[in-house]
């Protein structure tokens, strides 16, 4: 083993191949390597989501299915609910003693969804926005901490949250004496994978494929992509690499081995949009069909993710505890 | 029963006669009233004392000495460390995500805190304070609210905090369905009882008479204490209470049935200083004298402290884990 891992996404609803490629899909490989947590941060959906987090909870069970469908091996990671660790908010209470305010505010990423959400206008101060999701990264620092992890595997936007959780282990280890490991993040190497429209793939954006869409739901949103724009007719040159064509960008993920052989035939006119894009829905539901017997089986053992829960919390509880003793002593409170 | 209170004190070192009159003495007549939940606030502690909390689970000790000297009975009242009820975190986490962090920042008593901390200068932002110092009346709100008391004894400088914590009830109940009852602040009458010198009495002034300060100690502090200035000689003529002597006023809280007679035989300058200063110093150990029998008692008994925090941690769990069922069910997380 290469070290320990703490890895994690909200509970926002089922997952597309967007959040597959971006996330999934390295997180499977590194549970090769790595001893892995898994976390579904549904406190952190609150922190957003507060004012109607009727879904949290069915989105919690629907995480565990597609983390299950991806190939996330429960016997290797410890898949569990943020909120069935009640030491990570201890953790984040002890933290937030240690962490200048100033720390959070110059927080780009906060600053950027902030304004994203329209919770603030532009040069308005971030200060605005509640107490929670101004200290969000303090809980992240939490949760990866508690693990004492020593790799986040995450994209771009997040490596100033793993920055501060280095800082908080530093500042802590400073006071306190050493005793946390300072977390490198494992930089997700996102491979090009736009929506059907050829904006990013994004569920509020309508454009998603589903890792649960059945063939038939895939063929008819593959028909619906986006292709080379100066295509109109068959008989149109086309320049599917140069022009962006969506579909090719997902032929090159999926049908890497016909990829060549597709080029040529586009760029000749040989090859139409319509059959190219038949040849993708099929290879699409060829990778999908794993993924989704493996779900369909996950969903047909009854209770199974409620045990995968509960058997991922206990283990992550056993392990965040150990750590919890440590901090209490060092910071002399029960 | 007039309702529930949930009272707390940081631990910060052994009480001294100002704590006791400012708020302990009527801690112990509430006890026959209310249902009360006597907290020592471990975890506020770490707010300013983070940098060195070697001191505090002494402290722990010596507040639950304090309170059962003063007379609190442990068999009514419900006396715990904050760190040993970990909900009163869960709640914090959760509070935060309600609380815009505008209602923190134009709370007057934190920015007063702050700055007489020397943390931030005249007109600064209190924006540069700590993330868990910025927010302890969020800490705070969970505090009271996680046993849902409807009461709270507090010194006017706490009746910003109470306001929150109804602030984020009222927040609550509106977003989630009606909870929490609001809780009442409970204002402490603090009669005039000033340090050795006339001064606010406080530990950093040097100018406190401790409970636990023996009769000989008691008498030698007390031979210190500021009189009547114009007195400079035992034959000038006195005026005690026009010129706030602080003898005078100790006399009036602890040997009031003599009051009259004092006020006379100074007035008259029958009555010396160094005779006022023994008869109090008499009257002082007579009042400490229970009081401190209560607390060699305590002491006395074997592993007695750790009994008292264990049940109280019991009980208090017990309200808490029950108001975080709720919580949780509406909150929609685990």
């Amino acid at each position: 083993m290469k070290g320990r891992i703490l890895s994690g996404m909200r509970p926002t609803g089922k997952l597309h191949l967007g959040n597959y490629e971006g996330a999934l899909r390295n997180w499977v490989e590194l549970q090769e390597e790595y001893e892995m947590f898994c976390m579904i941060a549904d406190w952190h959906a609150l922190t957003t989501e507060y004012e109607h987090p009727e879904q949290i909870r069915a989105n919690v069970r629907e995480l565990v299915l597609d983390y299950l469908a991806a190939g996330l091996d429960p016997k290797r990671v410890a898949i569990f609910a943020q909120s069935d660790v009640k030491e990570h908010a201890e953790l984040h209470l002890l933290f937030s003693m240690i962490t200048p305010t100033p720390w959070l505010i110059r927080n780009p990423t906060i600053k950027e969804q902030a304004r994203d959400m329209g919770l603030i206008g532009e040069g308005e101060e971030v200060t605005k926005i509640n107490y929670g999701l101004l200290g969000y990264p303090v809980l992240q620092a939490a949760d990866i901490l508690i693990y004492r992890a020593n790799a986040v595997p995450v994209g771009e936007d997040q490596v100033p949250h793993i920055e501060l959780a280095r800082e908080i282990a530093r500042r802590f280890n400073y006071l306190y004496g050493g005793f946390f490991p300072e977390p490198e993040p494992i930089l997700t190497c996102v491979p090009k994978l736009p929506g059907l429209d050829g904006r990013k793939m994004s569920k509020s954006l309508g454009n998603v494929i589903y890792l649960s869409d059945l063939p038939k739901v895939v063929k008819e949103k593959v028909c619906t992509m986006f292709t080379d724009p100066m295509r109109i007719k068959k008989k149109d040159l086309g320049d599917p690499e140069a022009r962006g064509c969506p579909v090719f960008l997902y032929h090159k993920l999926y049908n890497s081995h016909e990829i060549a052989q597709i080029e040529e035939d586009c760029k000749a006119a040989v090859l139409g949009c319509v059959e190219c894009k038949g040849r993708l829905a099929e290879r699409l539901a060829e990778f999908l069909t794993p993924v989704q017997d493996r779900r369909r089986e996950a969903e047909a053992r009854e209770g199974y993710v409620e045990e995968v829960l509960k058997d991922g919390a206990k283990r992550a509880r056993s392990e965040a505890e150990r750590t919890m003793e440590g901090v209490r002593e060092r910071m002399g409170v029960g």
